[in-house]
């Protein structure tokens, strides 16, 4: 299943492009872009999760001397309460710019609610303490369960349940309820020779990347804008700038930065339309940055769910029924990821009766942000952890039981998708062959399996290759490089040209320079602007060989590409000596000009991926600690174009996902404030806490990709927290339904196991 | 014959795009861009015209402190003596890698010997001081005619006159000769009525840019390197370090930052390819910026020129014999512009029998550079102060006489193309109608007339235009804007559009972003890049129709595009509301991702340029010095697509011209080091020492263009000269033939004329 010998370059591990410049400090991330003369720009936040905001009087910081210019909301354009895109992200601006800004009301702890800029940092923050704002505190609620209550304090007075049935008519935290269906669940719940039914709690979770968010932003007297941001999606900024300010697209240069992690937490904006206003106002660059603090009080994290998960099955493990209730967090404004959890959720299994229900719940935390294959690893928690207990309960293998009921081609899933060639079945097979599930589990120990899926997306690329006049060529992109895009894109450059991976350099183009890109995001970039790569340099290579025709004297059709060459095409054409690139280049302007070569296109056809985990743990049973011993993550990777990069990202998933699993959550104090925002307090996982992860990449060639490449970046966070819970219930004997299975909570646990265990 | 009118944008006068950047000091020009780290680069420049170099001890440099890396001849790669294509431009790679930086010699006084890298510039310096440097002085020489003696001292062993008759068999100072001949020179003097033979000389002039040399280098280990530069070719600039330090043009991004003047002296390189190459040996970003006399002292001005004309006439006017010879100063390399010097001169006139000859000289100066209409305004002063004598002899209007002679469609010039449409006539014309030259001569003051010719050049431009989702459209071109391009694309992006200039915006892509662009240089961007724009936009209209034909489930061909919207091609098409840009672009997605518009092409058709100027003046017989009263400068424009930056090229041409005859001129002491480098010294014309310039815009379009462009940028340089030369004749009755006319040099003419001309 290796894409090797297939392909010269494909499937090879140059060095990365990238590596030279990131070694040596040489890379410039958000941060480390300076302008003549620029101003620091600081935000002032409310100290309140929820309190009405009656005035805010910015005289005397506006009279301290060094201070340029102060905005609030009123700086901002009202929007209407209506979801429309921005950047192609389809979103509620009047959401967006309160998120940005507080504008009735301060609805977290970190809302902004002013900004400055000022010739320092000292003085900004000197103004800041200088703006008085009149708050009236208001009841605050955190926790979804709370949020639903039907007395519980209602964060937005014009909020009406969408999709409630019946149709709600007054108002709560509850902004949508969604629902999926195939078969009829309940009649197959009664039917059922096996019925299993739990409830998962999650922990809202950052991304954990480490440069905090950083901008820089030009304004001139006329309107023009240029910024320069570290970000996943430099389009996306614009067309949220363009939206917030109400400034032309065209007039905003964007460039990204390169950028020190994402994960979904850089697909939003909070900086950079504060940071351009400062800028318009004070007629001076204005930089901006975020302090740790400010990151995790401030920036969306993945949200925190409640969930209920009911299987049916038979005795032999076949599953008759699913369903599950999912109550997500949206964090301070509605848009939680309830939708994607809710399709991946048994998007791994090939299910006829299914019953999915989704809850997006407001509460007076930070809006929750794309994190990751986002919603995906909350209702796998709750899903493959009840799948373990069927498995117990069966006594069957837990890759079996998965194997019985695992998705193929032609499944049809809950949300509706007809699956094409995937590779879920090739996937488990894999890891029930590999030496790790094979090899015993050692005294002690407990071994835990978990699978994951998640869709991945397609949408809008453009690209372009140019040829050097010394033939060597260019490939322009416009996504920010996360997971190594620029190294995947000139491999397949490489390999469409036929000449070496060194000839080709990949370049990140910004907003003005390069057709609309969406964000690197929905593990889209290496498939679909990797599609747009691939077509621009077949553009090139029809425009060289009709170059070549042209020094030929004979017809385009005439000339064929073989090798990084041009050569007539059949012996009819007639004896004419190969052509290089180098050689139709150094003639390039007498045969026409410039050789380049573009391509645009909204991609569908993204295939799915699968992975399944493997983990072996144990339980320090007097502090609660898990320490891991071996991992394993297979996934269906597509056609791996970088196997090194690809590894990386099954690693780093699992990685995050083990953070996830055993220490990271957001603690509130009964005020409403976050008690550890910090990663001393907020803990996750160093190399020092892990084993080496190992990978198995089962190439599945995604059929409608000419390299057959899925994306690959956001599966490996899925499967871990169930994997590892469930290899704590057959270390311990003690189910664990809320994450995170952290120390202290690990130990109360197994102290008040046999009591509990005794009660049910 | 104006273009007002006829279309909605093309012939307006928008503010220009970049005005409130370079009024309020945000532009970032040369100096303006740094990094972290960065070091600073200095050079050791030659203190001898002409010395061997021994040996170079920098032993004592690299040991100090604070140095990171020093560089001499022996960092760069040894260039075969051939003429080869560098980003386009065909230059002798031997004598390019010797003039930055001396190998075996130092040719002129400045010439770079040696290069640092250090923590500081105080460091920097104190290395250059301890580089020891074994020089054996040679005999220099410094002007035309003793570089032409036999005796002469030789610059270079291996130079063996190019063209010359017999072929030259021993080295010499003469590179090159060259000959145009049309009809029969030398019969039809014999049969002229009239005769005028004189000789002219002209100095050594700088282009005078205000910002110097200035450029920024981060090379990595891996071999990519980023520059940052003020140049008027980025693409040129990449070319040039891809061959001197044998770098694929791939691995070398270069961004062009705004540029404080070049007028053809940033078409090569002098920094950049040291700043690199520092930068790779110290494993950091390298800035090197030139001081004002290291401009003076080591970058190209224009030459200075020896030459003698001879016209022969019929007695009512009719030229029927010219001649010119031309000895030309190249510097310390081959190549100076005696070709062009040679094409122009005689251009502006229809004539039957012509002889001209040219010989390129080298000597112990900075190498000859680009400075606007290259040679064009040396010859000009030639035959224009001819062409005045001859009408004074034959007691003829200046004008008609140009009249009763000028070139126009049909005619063959010497250098063998045959004119289209031109506008020699109509510029006469406008001259002669113009208030300026039907008003009276003031009593002392002298008027002076004369014609000036460019021919003007396409080459290789790529361009690109993208529409952003809100409709707002950027068009990406890769030449740096120095007279006016962002808005002369924009505007005609535009009209090709149908949309308000406002909703385009024009910018200057680096060269990895967009694909090859050749120098903002030879009045080309306008002209050529315009046309690869107006066919980018051409080609997203295109797609936009297809786009539009999805939406309403028409045929492409069924839909026609008129003020910016998609519009049914006919009633039988059916009903369909109009489309405009933005709502197509709303739904770009949905019909096929992103819409971007292309082009690359070699242009030719370059329209060429006439231009008439008109000068009063008075000359302070004690003194010498002369005030212009009035000038007026007429061109045949092709159409003025923003006629006010037209209008400036026509002033600062003028200006310019203004300056090169009155003050500017290259002072060599005995031992040739430049006496005067620095403004205070080398006098160029201020603001306080002129009258307004007047222009007369004649619009005769050039019609291998869709709006008629020609290029306008060099074409006012040319006549000035001569001009001003010939109005001090009519006002003095003393005919000068050498420049510049300062005023030292005319008062010596004014108190020897009585004698001299009693001599003659």
């Amino acid at each position: 299943m290796s894409s090797q010998g297939k392909y010269k370059w494909i499937g090879t591990r140059p060095d990365r492009p990238d590596g030279a410049d990131k070694v040596t400090g040489r890379a410039r991330f958000g941060a480390d872009f300076s302008l003549p003369g620029q101003l620091v720009g600081k935000v002032l936040r409310s100290p309140h999760p929820h309190a009405l905001i009656k005035s805010i009087d910015t005289s005397k910081a506006r009279a301290l001397p060094g201070v340029k210019a102060v905005i609030t909301a009123e700086d901002f354009p009202e929007q209407a309460n209506l979801i429309v895109p921005a950047g192609e992200m389809q979103v509620n601006l009047r959401d967006v710019t309160r998120n940005i800004m507080a504008r009735e009301k301060a609805l977290f702890e970190g809302h902004p609610v002013a900004a400055v800029a000022a010739t320092s940092e000292a003085v900004a923050k000197q103004a800041l303490a200088l703006i008085k704002v009149d708050y009236k505190v208001l009841p605050h609620v955190i926790d979804v369960a709370d949020a639903m209550k039907p007395n519980a304090p209602v964060l937005h007075d014009h909020l009406l349940t969408e999709g409630a049935n019946p149709p709600a008519t007054k108002p709560s935290n509850i902004a949508k309820r969604i629902e999926f269906a195939k078969g009829d669940a309940k009649a197959a719940f009664a039917k059922a020779e096996v019925v299993i039914e739990k409830s998962y709690t999650t922990q809202p979770v950052h991304q954990g990347y480490i440069e905090p968010h950083a901008a820089l932003a030009s304004a001139t007297e006329d309107g023009q804008v240029q910024l320069w941001t570290t970000t996943q999606g430099h389009f996306q900024v614009r067309g949220f700038c363009s939206r917030l300010l109400d400034i032309e697209t065209s007039q905003i240069r964007v460039t990204a930065t390169e950028i020190g992690g994402g994960f979904g937490g850089k697909t939003v904006v909070y900086l950079e339309p504060l940071a351009i206003k400062l800028s318009q106002k004070a007629g001076k660059p204005v930089k901006m940055t975020m302090t740790r603090e400010e990151v995790f009080r401030a920036t969306g994290p993945a949200p925190g769910a409640d969930m209920t998960v009911k299987l049916g099955a038979t005795r032999d493990g076949r599953i008759v029924a699913a369903s599950i209730r999912i109550d997500m967090q949206a964090g301070a404004f509605p848009g939680s990821p309830v939708g994607p959890a809710a399709m991946c959720s048994f998007a791994c299994y090939d299910l006829d009766n299914v019953h999915i229900e989704g809850f997006d719940v407001v509460s007076n935390r930070p809006k929750v942000a794309a994190y990751r294959a986002p919603g995906a690893p909350i209702s796998a928690w709750a899903v493959e952890s009840t799948m373990d207990l069927l498995a117990q309960k069966l006594d069957m293998d837990p890759v079996d039981l998965r194997l019985k009921n695992a998705a193929k081609k032609g499944t049809k899933t809950a949300y509706g998708v007809t699956f094409g060639e995937i590779g879920m079945v090739q996937t488990l097979e894999a890891v029930k062959n590999s030496a790790h599930y094979r090899s015993a589990v050692k005294p002690g120990h407990g071994r835990g399996v978990s699978a994951g899926f998640w869709f991945n997306v397609g949408a809008d690329s453009s690209a372009a290759a140019h040829v050097g006049e010394d033939g060597s060529v260019t490939v322009i992109s416009g996504n920010p490089d996360i997971g190594g895009s620029r190294a995947s894109l000139a491999l397949m450059a490489a390999e469409e040209l036929g000449i070496d991976y060194d000839k080709v350099r990949c370049i990140i183009a910004d907003t003005a320079s390069i057709g609309f890109n969406f964000v690197t995001g929905g593990s889209r970039v290496t498939f679909a602007t990797g599609l747009a790569v691939v077509n621009s340099v077949r553009d090139m290579i029809r425009e060289m060989k009709v170059r070549a025709a042209k020094i030929w004297g004979v017809d385009p059709d005439a000339v064929t590409w073989e090798n990084g060459m041009a050569k007539p095409a059949g012996s009819n054409v007639g004896e004419f000596e190969p052509l290089t690139i180098a050689q139709i280049a150094a003639q390039a302007g007498k045969t026409g000009g410039p050789i380049n070569g573009h391509a645009q296109l909204n991609v569908t056809g993204a295939g799915p991926g699968f992975g399944v985990h493997l983990v072996d743990l144990k339980v320090d049973s007097d502090t609660g600690q898990v320490t891991i011993t071996r991992y394993t993550a297979a996934q269906d990777v597509g056609t791996a174009i970088h196997p090194s990069y690809v590894e990386g990202q099954l690693q780093g998933g699992a990685v995050q996902g083990i953070g996830w699993a055993l220490n990271e959550e957001y603690i509130y104090s009964a005020g409403g404030k976050l008690q550890n925002p910090g990663f001393l307090d907020y803990r996750m996982p160093v190399a020092s806490d892990l084993p080496m992860i190992e990978t198995i990449l089962v190439e599945v060639p995604n059929p409608t990709h000419p390299y057959g490449v899925r994306g690959v970046g956001e599966v490996p966070i899925v499967p871990p927290t169930a994997a590892i819970g469930n290899a704590i219930a057959r270390a311990t004997g003690v189910r664990m339904t809320d994450l995170p299975m952290s120390p202290p909570r690990l130990s109360e646990a197994l102290d008040t196991a046999p009591a509990r265990m005794a009660a049910e």
